[in-house]
């Protein structure tokens, strides 16, 4: 212990130590993260300066029982931009770091954009460094989800896996049924020509949000008409570029889903500009109740995520596959959110 | 790459980085170390020759060897929707993964909004799974730059610490003269009464930029008039409230100085919507030149900070603290860029 000016005792430090021992604070740090490069009498220094200062490394007691780092990682395999521009991630996000701040487990963010950027993190959360792993936004080609589960990671992958779901656990939205309810929610609104701007198709909620709006085109006896469909990309920009195609391509549309609220803002901008009224001349149903949602005029009308449920069940998940268990997948409801856009 | 005999090419070596860079192999080992003894010109050599090789170094032999976790964290003590809201962090955050990846470092990214995240995240740094730390937004009674520090962390800080300049290593802009060269402009356009929206005034880029607005009032012989300043928080809201604030108070403002874009893109919207034509009415200088800054009309005139020098200086700082040297403050000059409102 030191004394400060002002009499009162604080907790001696690694710079303390060093003093004491007459060596570098790299030394100490050395020694005290193993011992590399540290001479031998280097280290008795050490040792005896600890001793007398009463120093006291900063470990958690139950890490050093159970040899986990307990840690988390919320691993995003997108582009950065992506991150900050879409508000799922930060709602997320926040329910991920909340759910396990009750388990006193703090959540470390990465965000692998490139390969060598998922090499390097895959290299760190399979050296022990992280005991989970909460993975997001898989495409159905990316390698990360396969790497993870074969090293014997824990792993929970928000989002139905495409190709993998027996394997990997995951928590997702019921997306056909989602899909399903908004489309017979535009249908009942008296709409004919519904058109759809998926998502990613080879990404969780792309494919089957696009078969919840075949299956409710077919119950009412309408064609498929594949000039009423175009690829988003979830993002802002991608929605803009699918509302122009579509205007293009199918000029009589009365109606559109769009598979998420991000596409969605930029679908009705791009409407409005076009001179076409939302929701009277095209209604416009979008997916997620993000605050996207809310973010423009008219309101969108949405499918609601359970975004707070989706965070609990993958923490809920992760902390019973490191505790040893077995989990699989769990699928949550969506709820209709009528607002003005339909 | 490298071509061999047989046609197929392999991974570059370090040979190839110094060959390409015209610098010898020590230089490049030592650049790849931590940056010691290479000069500025070498150092941009190898970044350049790293670059155009694609070399990588083998990180995960070397940390077998030297007992570290081989990775840095991106710590933000901020709200995490300030986060996502600021592009100055989305900025920053990609130069620090480029400059990091050029040694093969992954970055893990760490939100402390509580101070149960602050201490939890604090425990998993100090028991050794993350070699350094690179810290955004130290609020001057945020405890955990000192907690780092004293635990003998590698540590360095953006922005200049207020009250700990002297002890913890940072990279910062030139606030004070960066905010004289903004108000000298505004003052060149022949502006009299010169409002200021500050950023909080317990944080780095709070009290520098409002001295630097003092100073030039002082040169100006203009007096400095208290209704004339209010104090912001960084973010778009604030910069609206500041707005309204500076209305009311001071009718008669021909020019306002905003100590940052997201806070000056409020100030633009509020001013334009009580009839002031920008920058007829009020000429409005920002500070950043962030992507907030083009993505109005009119596009800002602001202070350009330099990004990606200061993300290149904290990390080979970082690096070089990790290697057992001591580092200080640096400080990096900014640019006025006169675009559209002022």
């Amino acid at each position: 212990m030191t004394t400060t000016a002002n009499g009162r005792r604080k907790p001696p430090t690694i710079h303390d130590v060093a003093r004491e021992a007459g060596v570098s604070r790299g030394t100490v740090s050395r020694f005290l993260n193993g011992g590399h490069y540290v001479s031998p009498a280097a280290r008795r220094a050490v040792e005896a300066a600890i001793r007398k200062t009463g120093y006291v490394v900063n470990r958690h007691a139950r890490s050093l029982s159970t040899g986990r780092s307990d840690s988390v990682a919320f691993l995003l395999t997108e582009p950065q931009e992506k991150f900050f521009e879409d508000p799922n991630f930060n709602v997320l996000l926040r329910g991920c770091t909340e759910r396990l701040a009750q388990h006193d487990i703090p959540l470390l963010l990465m965000l692998a954009e490139s390969d060598d950027d998922r090499r390097r993190l895959t290299r760190y959360i399979t050296s022990g460094h992280v005991d989970g792993v909460l993975l997001l936004s898989n495409h159905s080609g990316d390698p990360v989800a396969a790497e993870l589960h074969d090293a014997g990671i824990p792993l929970v992958v928000c989002g139905k896996p495409i190709g993998r779901g027996t394997k990997v656990s995951y928590v997702a939205a019921a997306d056909r049924e989602g899909a399903q309810d908004m489309v017979r929610h535009l249908l009942a609104g008296g709409r004919r020509r519904v058109g759809m701007v998926t998502g990613p198709l080879d990404m969780p909620g792309g494919p089957d949000r696009l078969a919840g709006y075949r299956d409710m085109l077919a119950e009412a006896g309408l064609p498929y008409d594949p000039s009423l469909v175009v690829e988003g990309d979830f993002r802002r920009s991608g929605g803009e570029r699918a509302a122009r195609r579509l205007l293009a391509q199918a000029p009589d549309m009365d109606a559109v889903f769009v598979a998420s609220d991000l596409m969605a803002l930029g679908v009705v901008g791009v409407l409005q500009q076009a001179g076409r009224s939302v929701p009277d001349d095209i209604a416009v149903g979008g997916f997620d109740d993000s605050p996207a949602a809310t973010a423009i005029a008219p309101a969108l009308t949405t499918m609601r995520q359970p975004f707070d449920r989706i965070s609990a069940e993958m923490v809920r998940m992760l902390l019973a596959q490191i505790a040893g268990e077995d989990t699989a997948g769990v699928i949550l409801p969506t709820e209709l959110v009528v607002r003005d856009s339909a």
